[in-house]
């Protein structure tokens, strides 16, 4: 494994710097290729798509999120059970909060599916995109006035109305594109097919806003159908994936033209821009780890004249009350930080993301945007309640599923390491271990905090805050943690340890190499 | 001009192709040099610092935009006057929001700042710069407990501590960077003063802990003494820098080793990370054209009892009271996203930031955080009444200022257009009409809505959405308005007119030969 692993490398680096040199290129021309003759008359300074498309990803991402709000900020009285309480939520409020969450997230995808074929924009191009935007932040909005009054059908006009101008925007911005071919993926600007990219894609663009327009005339004859419509329009790419896969169980594989398999399919292995996952997974970390900073700036600054009237001018005492609010905030804040850090860590060893992996990254955000309303939760009631205890153990079980869903991100990719993961991180590489030690770090401590809370029920709250302060410490000595358990492996089971870790030694030395001779 | 500016093209982009071989070595070698001697037992993958720096931004910019939030909250009578509420606004809260801007933008040169000295990083590193941005956070909430209650020395006991700890986890960084010399800068990796270096930049980082330290020792004596030593740590720079000026035009040019001269001084012309700065705008922008969307989302979803008695089940003419806010929404997002889609333009063309850019742009940024609020007042009174033409004003004189100061960082690039401007948009380049064009758009029409409403305040509100909705049609045609009026300019002035314009040609005939030769 340890030359193979070489080899490995050095093509990865290889592949590496073409990319580099590609993405060089591109952004080098930009500015040269800006003037061809179509353009005299119009827009003509082509630009490199990347701010837009950061951009674009921090909308999407508070937008994705913002939902969470209306859950958080439904009060839990004291007197009632959180059990009846939650129930309410669970039925409407979460529920909005988890479609929006994914309706956003189609959007998103739609959207990077466009701008991996159109990857220079214009300024025309740019403005369309700001228009996207608008729209897609009035999703959540549509959607919420749909979930709040499922019978009325102007939330199924508004939304179908939003998503219709959405396809007919995207559908302009990919004729736009095609007609000024300089803007497009070099791949498809040397393509001969690109009359037959261009009509596919717009087939696969438009199918969304027809389906639309069908969902908002039924809305008028029979409102339930238009919910259906709308189902199918989310979960049509996967209808037709399994059935295309059960097609060719049936009857063999069906022949296609391999190049137009690149884009605009929803097979699970489409690629999905790395950049743009980091860059949306960031937006949405750093949204809900301030979630609760945003709500203590605003009502935790208590009034002059109460602090008079009620503590008698001791701004102290006054604070003490909202102790277990800043408790919730840090707890929140870090537990977000370092689920972050363990995404980071991961994708640093991603080289290439699918659509799969893309789809349980939203999986493990969704989970992440309930933190805070769970730490809030936490600390909304009084020691050792029923509540208290419920709230802790609905925490976990949100820590647990962020992270497993963080974790088989990377079990999905060692499927097709080849493709998607740096050696170091492939079954058998140097850092495989340690990387595992991080992604299930999370899950095993929250699934233990869970069980512990269930039997001693007590100590509930201790046993939690204890878990919040030792889970940052044991980052910080993971890999010591690691080594040493790898060492002991080693020892228990293969006597020849000191052999292998000559070889390990050796390899060190030669990854050593390459720094000596750039610093020298 | 035309052969020179031809050169500085060549010459602009070898430096580029440079430059991006210098981020393409140090990507390419961050895990090549994971492994050295020193680092047998500790944290070994060492990472490149992009994605950290980026997360950063996120959160940093989201923290120093918030306190925007209880400014927009505060509800304004609609029986009082908006002179009056709008004086309690201006007294308290809108000067809370603009000295927490200020003071988390210095908190954030001074994380870009130490980020430029390390620009690797590894786990430990990571952990670190993740504690210093929970501190960040917490921030706003001690700088509006200082503003609530100023005799009280809580606020400013809690600010100082958190600047305190901050300054410590800094200091600890650069000391864990420099034994790990390879996290460094490359510049500083080589150089053999790098003991002086880290000697310089602890002094510098140590010099706010410090007078924090002894404002807190005052708070307990003379209360008063401690804001003027806060507020003497934040302009310390601007001080000091003054001070050098003042003496090296008294006594003539201090020596000083020039070599010392690239990081951790307070000069205007220090290099800022443009890639950053760029980070942290569109950070507050997002932030910024969403926060009327999170208001509407928790908000204006009607109760459904209500509706059934209010309104007798009838939906749209429960929303039709919301009419004003959806407006304000659109315009809002409108405004902020052309702002940006400016902001954009300017840093495509953008070559290098320096602080001063910064500072520029730090102020153009928080005027554009006071944006939503303006829209949402401008809504809010009734038709015709004072109030209303007054918030229409305000919006204006914000979007005034938002604009001028994006007008403002390009003329300060222009100063030194040959470090930091791209040669399209240097005076006499290609671009340089229609850049300026896009940059005082804005401004132009802001200062025209102004007057025209003080002219006929009967029909500001009209006079005020016809504007919005022209400016992005506006932006839409600039490229051919500018053209027309060139044309224009030209006839009337020279009547030569046809000789410059094929002389534009044959340089358009140039550019295009480089985009061939691409495609070929």
């Amino acid at each position: 494994m340890g030359e193979n692993g070489d080899t490995e490398i050095i093509e990865h680096h290889v592949d590496e710097e073409m990319e580099k040199k590609r993405i060089l290129r591109s952004h080098g021309s930009s500015f040269m290729e800006s003037v061809t003759p179509s353009e005299r008359d119009g827009h003509s300074s082509t630009q490199s798509s990347h701010r837009l498309l950061a951009y674009s990803d921090a909308l999407i991402s508070i937008i994705a999120t913002v939902m969470i709000l209306p859950v958080a900020h439904t009060k839990v009285q004291d007197n009632e059970e959180l059990k009846e309480s939650l129930q309410v939520l669970l039925t409407t409020k979460i529920a909005v909060y988890l479609m929006t969450f994914l309706i956003v997230t189609v959007a998103w995808a739609a959207h990077i599916r466009l701008f991996q074929v159109i990857e220079r924009i214009d300024d025309c191009l740019a403005l369309l995109n700001l228009a996207c935007m608008m729209l897609i932040t009035f999703l959540p909005y549509t959607f919420s006035l749909m979930a709040t009054f499922p019978e009325n059908i102007l939330g199924i006009l508004l939304f179908c109305a939003c998503v219709m101008v959405l396809g007919f925007i995207q559908a302009v911005i990919v004729v736009y594109g095609f007609s000024r071919p300089f803007l497009l993926n070099d791949q498809i600007q040397v393509s001969e097919n690109q009359v037959f990219y261009k009509h596919h894609i717009l087939k696969v663009i438009m199918r969304v806003p027809i389906m639309c327009f069908f969902a908002s005339i039924f809305s008028f004859i029979f409102f339930q159908m238009s919910y259906v419509i709308l189902a199918i329009v989310i979960f049509l790419p996967y209808i037709s994936q399994s059935l295309k896969w059960c097609r060719s169980k049936a009857i063999g594989q069906v022949e296609e033209t391999p190049d137009s398999m690149m884009f605009y399919t929803y097979h699970p292995n489409e690629p999905l821009s790395k950049e743009r996952v980091e860059a949306f997974s960031d937006g949405v970390f750093a949204i809900v780890a301030t979630l609760l900073i945003l709500d203590i700036c605003e009502d935790n600054v208590p009034d002059p004249v109460m602090v008079q009237k009620q503590y008698g001018g001791s701004l102290v005492a006054a604070l003490q009350n909202y102790g277990p609010e800043y408790l919730a905030y840090f707890g929140s804040f870090a537990t977000v930080a370092l689920l972050w850090f363990v995404h980071h860590s991961l994708f640093l060893h991603v080289t290439r993301t699918t659509r799969f992996m893309g789809l349980l990254n939203t999986f493990s955000l969704a989970f992440v945007g309930g933190l805070p309303l769970a730490y809030q939760l936490t600390h909304e009631f009084p020691r050792n309640s029923r509540n208290e205890l419920e709230a802790i153990q609905i925490s976990c079980v949100i820590i647990f599923f962020a992270g497993v869903f963080q974790l088989a991100i990377w079990v999905a990719a060692l499927f097709s390491e080849r493709e998607t993961l740096h050696p170091y991180v492939r079954y058998g590489g140097r850092e495989h271990a340690f990387m595992l030690a991080k992604l299930a770090l999370y899950p095993c401590v929250a699934l233990g905090t869970f069980f512990l809370t269930c039997i001693l029920s007590k100590f509930s709250a201790s046993i939690f805050h204890l878990m919040e302060i030792t889970v940052p410490f044991a980052f910080l000595l993971l890999r010591l943690l690691v080594r040493g358990g790898l060492t002991l492996l080693r020892l228990i089971f293969c006597p020849d340890g000191p052999e292998t870790r000559s070889a390990l030694e050796e390899e060190e030395e030669e990854a050593r190499m390459p720094f000596n001779t750039i610093i020298t």
